[in-house]
């Protein structure tokens, strides 16, 4: 993979001209993603900016972000070769700091569960995850060092995890989602894929502008809150083997991991998490389902057409359980400084029908937390896994933080 | 002005076709509208829905909001003839409830507040307000029976009051902003113009099926909080002759009346408001500010330009702020139904070069708590003076239900 840092600091230090950069990711993208699929359409050239952190950046933009210089299809027919007037503001908040935007990265159709046309880098027999597949899929193939994702259930931290590569879904709203494809408006958040989480903070850092987000060497050892999310089901055993992976090796260098048993009402908000989402995905794609029905992606329809009967009261009672959850949940992190659970149920599953199951990502979505995956080990069949760092609201940096110092606790315990 | 309320009575008694009642606001339109210049364009001929509680109800759509029929040119050159792919999702509520969308009303450039060309139905030497100066002005000349129009300030309220016309900025999402250009999301809040409460609560109760909003008859006479804003500086003469008409009003129709001294958080949150809107303006209109930036109203560009240097730091601060005040609103509404306060400084200032000033709604919009504009009485200039009637958040049927409790004591006392 390409590391954003290491770009970074061989482009300062004049090793390595932005161009140069730029350039390579453009043949590596010419000569893989023949393969990977990972792109819906890319520059055919490109130049880097000459100043700003990120100069010499390539960036895949998930392809229901808006973007003035390529069309934005949000993986659906209905919107083939559309072209949105402007750049959605994580787009310029890129450009600004020097970024290259180099391609629109393949999703699902309007981030929801129909399967791209991606494939697994590490192994092309399964699924790279979705709805964000091309953006995790072109950084783990080593064609970026940095791209974009939304997360609605799972769409950041679950592709990251089947695909081996470090993801930050922020805080809700740090980054905004005005000019980015709307599913449910209380919960679609812009993530960032990356070789590793130094990297991460990088891009963020730069992108924002908050030089804080760039401090995440732990002065000390984090303390880890172990959480199974037994209201979701049981992990795979890979699931399970990784999250036994990323405690004994934080464990080893020096951490304190105990098992947190989560309160009652964030079983509750997992369980509405749905109602939410469905109920706002019927008012943000209205036009679609009203106009365009037989043309959206036949998972999503058979999903929308299932809960066209969901109601006001219901979704009023959810927001209230959401509401309730954000609060109990920000008691817990006054014992510890992070938690840490499983970034998806186990490795990747086999074929292309299904991009994966989020149920151990949407209650951390619905709450709005910073959530990092980490990889933790490789299966036999040579897939990924990973886990989630989940800091309190608002403590991206401290969600960085742990996710390095859990990767580097890891790199020792090989 | 034509009534929402009494057009649905009388089409559902087959007094009237939904297709006359369409064809009238058509006739208006083309009559009236040459002087007043409400509409940035309309439709040639339009035809009313079979179905649905909102047949043959002609609605106009504030130009910043995207339509699939019509173009939508955010008041500015740079959106000239832009056409979105699709219908914002509040204006499929709409046709879902069987509503025209008969055309697009004139905005202020991005909302902001460079004035529109649309004159005050009442007097047309005196601004009509903004930023959604053509949905206030269509309604109070009697072209149509509802407009949608929105908040980031004071656009809502302020021109309602304006022109004499009720208006409510609902509960912060309760309507989506998705599809509605962006100027600043913390804030943004979609709200309807109509001839009178009830007729607000009509067409909000159709376009979200929510039965609950048309129990406006309050069953007793609410309880009044007074609050004078004294933060925002002090209110003209109008402005006072209003909030004075509409508390004696009130109290003789035997309200409870007292007057309320808000908390010193609030006045923070009412100092802090600008640092959201801006901060996040320059995120939301990057693009245009970024490629555009001579093109961009000269009000708005200079704007822009003086809050170029906000610091996520402070803006941070102001977030927190923002939080503290909601909950310090909150406790206020366990002993009163609802608070009373200015909707503007006065009647609406002359001349057309500004819209007027916000300083008495912005604190409304950023704790997003529901305001309805009650129009209390004319200046000798024949200019409408508006008062607004606040409740806690997500208590929209209570400020309906108070307002029209004021509108009816202020009949009553005329």
């Amino acid at each position: 993979m390409i590391s954003l840092s290491d770009l970074q600091r061989r482009i300062e230090q004049g090793e390595l001209s932005p161009d140069t950069a730029v350039a390579r990711s453009l043949e590596a993208i010419e000569t893989r993603d023949k393969e990977i699929g990972a792109f819906v359409c890319h520059a055919k050239s490109a130049h880097a900016a000459e100043s700003g952190p990120l100069r010499g950046i390539a960036v895949g933009i998930k392809d229901i972000i808006d973007t003035a210089d390529f069309p934005t299809e949000m993986g659906s027919p209905i919107y083939r070769g559309w072209r949105p007037r402007a750049d959605a503001p994580v787009v310029m908040m890129l450009k600004r700091a020097g970024a290259t935007i180099i391609g629109k990265t393949t999703t699902t159709a309007f981030a929801a569960m129909d399967p791209t046309p991606t494939l697994n880098p590490h192994n092309h027999d399964h699924t790279p995850g979705g709805s964000s597949a091309g953006s995790a899929a072109s950084v783990a193939a080593g064609m970026i060092p940095l791209a974009f994702g939304t997360q609605t259930g799972g769409s950041v931290i679950r592709p990251a995890a089947f695909c081996g590569v470090a993801a930050i879904k922020p805080s809700y709203r740090l980054l905004p989602t005005v000019g980015v494809k709307c599913y449910s408006w209380a919960l679609d958040t812009v993530g960032l894929f990356a070789a590793g989480s130094e990297d991460l903070a990088c891009g963020l850092a730069a992108m924002t502008g908050r030089a804080d987000l760039l401090a995440i060497e732990a002065p000390r050892p984090p303390s880890f809150g172990v959480v199974t999310q037994d209201f979701a089901g049981k992990a795979e055993r890979s699931g399970e083997d990784g999250l036994q992976a990323a405690l004994r090796a934080a464990e080893r260098a020096g951490a304190s991991v105990r098992t947190i048993s989560l309160p009652e009402i964030l079983a509750d908000a997992w369980g509405i998490h749905p109602i939410i989402q469905e109920f706002e995905a019927h008012h943000a794609l209205a036009w679609e389902y009203g106009t365009h029905h037989d043309e959206i992606a036949p998972l999503l329809r058979a999903r929308l057409d299932g809960t066209a009967g969901l109601t006001a009261a219901e979704y009023d009672e959810a927001r209230g359980i959401a509401h309730r959850a954000r609060g109990a949940l920000g008691e817990i992190f006054d014992s510890i400084d992070v938690l840490l659970t499983y970034s998806a149920p186990g490795a990747a599953p086999k074929g292309l029908s299904s991009t994966g199951d989020p149920r151990f990502n949407r209650l951390w979505t619905l709450v709005g937390n910073p959530c990092v995956n980490v990889p933790t080990h490789r299966t036999e069949g040579n897939l990924p896994v990973g886990v989630q760092v989940i800091a309190r609201f608002g403590n991206d940096v401290g969600a960085l933080a742990a996710a390095r110092f859990l990767e580097q606790a890891l790199a020792k315990s090989k």
